[in-house]
């Protein structure tokens, strides 16, 4: 398995004016991906990978390495091959938060967030191939982007698997209807986010024992943490700064309603894992998602919380694998690239059925 | 003035399977960009052009040579120069359309053009430069097509002018929320449209006494003629074929349902001409553009119909010219991409405004 990291201009301009410090700003993503050689002559799966707020790239390489082995292990179950790949570290997250220093301003709406993976997508999936099928996964605030991926280009991904997405949160009432957090909580995330460090042990001891991500799969952990650290001078630090981290919670809302607002446009099958201990959403935001989106799974997993993703790998990436290869038992003919059309039986075809044999005032 | 002819990769996947013959298709689109020299310390105005079913990118030459000859003679008049002015060819129209020919299918989704536009301000303005600013103006279809722009990329335009933009019509009720054409109509806009001659006398006859475009202004219609002219072996065709126009009209709905169900998220001015003899469009379609769009001002011109653009010129080319230089008048230091932020004041402002002292409960 070959891993490359690339980067690719994000999205311009930005939603919101201050999203960049100047106008005249360009930010970059920075991505990676992995392929692997299978010369089977069956479908190619591409997958991309959305991380929550906090988290990067990284925390997918488990899934990247479960996923070849199962396959590799297993070609009489698994009728498909992987494609690329693909994990994306969010502008302001990580490696990207890094490239972006001196530009990043204090909004970040999520929704660019998905505008820049479909800028992803369109160097390294487009044009697609015949055969070939495309899976989104996102995670906390990953999923909302995947699933504003699903509004923004609606063929891009033949199947969507959100963990925990935050879309709906009880957001106290504003008049501006910006997202309002109580001092209190706002304390208890920020003492869970620290972005500087004297020493690589302080660094260490923080990640592993007091930040949000203390709970993880040990090897996951290992990868976040190695990943994620930067010195600069004498000091160690996080690649994602404490500041950028903590936008992420503050700006859900307004534009959030966005999102709520063109759910019901989705037209990908999207399956939705909820964690049975997780407080971290409503129960009003997964009610949102079964209401409005028109192909929608929910799977609700016990024993696992909000950050299932790098807290359960062995209980997740079973059942990421088992959603994937059942919805390519029944893909079709267009989801795998594959149709052909004669255009003319199709004219025909859509003037039977929109050219009526009526005066237009009668109808 | 310089004129170069251009072309980039429409927006991959299409939003319709049936947008493309296969799967693997991708659609190129063409465009043309005039750039003059004008080395004035002024804000900078680009402006990009859309057309209407069945119209091209050469219609908007007139303008472009009457904006930079005001401007030219009138440097004290405007205190503004001309940028890059585009005008394109959408994907099954003109130069696109012959491009890609064998590719095309039989649904066309009006906002897989408004991606289009997106992708090429990618290529042509993006970075944005300092002191510059962005103007989109669409007619008809290309007015749906503008707005649908303002919805996908809130801050790449500046100002939106649409002249009779289609949006509502009142089409029949159809169970599959499709668009319906009666019979009648169907027939006489197909007599409307023809692709294919004999001579070029029986092409040119056509287009001037029996097409849509029959009352066009003669400097327009001679530019339209000549460019739409391609010759196949020694039969004379339009480059936009018969089909494709008809797809056009065919293909409003279902798709439109999401532009409306979007309007209310343009954040952009929205200026909308409505011709006073026009009766393409009904009375219910600029009362839901007013009552959607945020930012929106109508302006009734008499004795003008639907083909406003390309038959009266004289009076359209003032008022675009006096409504972007008005609106250039008062542009935020945001709009032209003047603001230069320091981060630490718009955080500390951020958390200012969103962080509470009241428990969240309670809020």
């Amino acid at each position: 398995m070959i891993k490359s990291t690339k980067r690719v201009t994000a999205a311009v301009p930005r939603t919101d004016y201050r999203s960049t410090l100047s106008g005249t700003d360009v930010l970059e993503i920075f991505y990676d991906v992995y392929e692997t050689e299978d010369l089977r002559a069956v479908p190619e799966v591409n997958i991309v990978f959305l991380h929550g707020t906090g988290m990067t790239k990284s925390i997918w390489e488990w899934y990247v390495k479960y996923f070849h082995k199962q396959i590799q292990a297993n070609p009489e179950k698994y009728q498909y091959k992987l494609g690329k790949l693909i994990a994306v570290d969010q502008v302001n997250h990580g490696d990207s938060c890094v490239a972006n220093e001196g530009k990043l301003g204090s909004i970040f709406h999520w929704i660019d967030g998905s505008k820049d993976i479909i800028k992803i997508c369109d160097v390294e999936l487009n044009p697609p191939k015949q055969n070939s099928f495309n899976v989104l996964i996102g995670h906390s605030m990953g999923g909302h982007q995947a699933l504003g991926c699903g509004i923004l280009s609606p063929n891009l991904f033949q199947l969507i698997i959100t963990m925990e997405p935050v879309v709906k949160m009880l957001n106290p009432p504003s008049p501006k209807k910006i997202t309002l957090l109580s001092n209190n909580y706002f304390n208890a995330i920020s003492n869970m986010v620290q972005d500087t460090f004297a020493t690589r042990d302080e660094y260490e001891e923080f990640m592993r024992k007091r930040s949000f991500w203390r709970n993880s799969d040990k090897t996951i952990l290992d990868t976040f943490c190695d990943a994620e650290l930067i010195k600069r001078g004498s000091k160690f630090h996080t690649k994602t700064s404490k500041e950028q981290h903590l936008i992420g919670y503050m700006c859900l809302h307004p534009y959030a309603y966005w999102l709520i607002d063109n759910l019901k446009w989705i037209e990908s099958p999207v399956i939705c894992y909820v964690g049975g201990k997780s407080k971290w959403c409503p129960p009003e935001n997964y009610q949102l998602l079964q209401d409005t989106i028109p192909h929608y799974k929910r799977i609700q997993i016990d024993n696992v919380d909000h950050l299932m993703n790098i807290e359960n790998p062995n209980v997740i990436g079973p059942m990421l694998l088992g959603h994937i290869t059942k919805k390519l038992q029944s893909a079709s003919v267009d989801e795998l690239h594959n149709n052909r059309d004669q255009f003319e039986p199709l004219y025909k075809e859509l003037v039977a059925t929109r050219v009526v044999n009526k005066p237009k005032s009668k109808l």
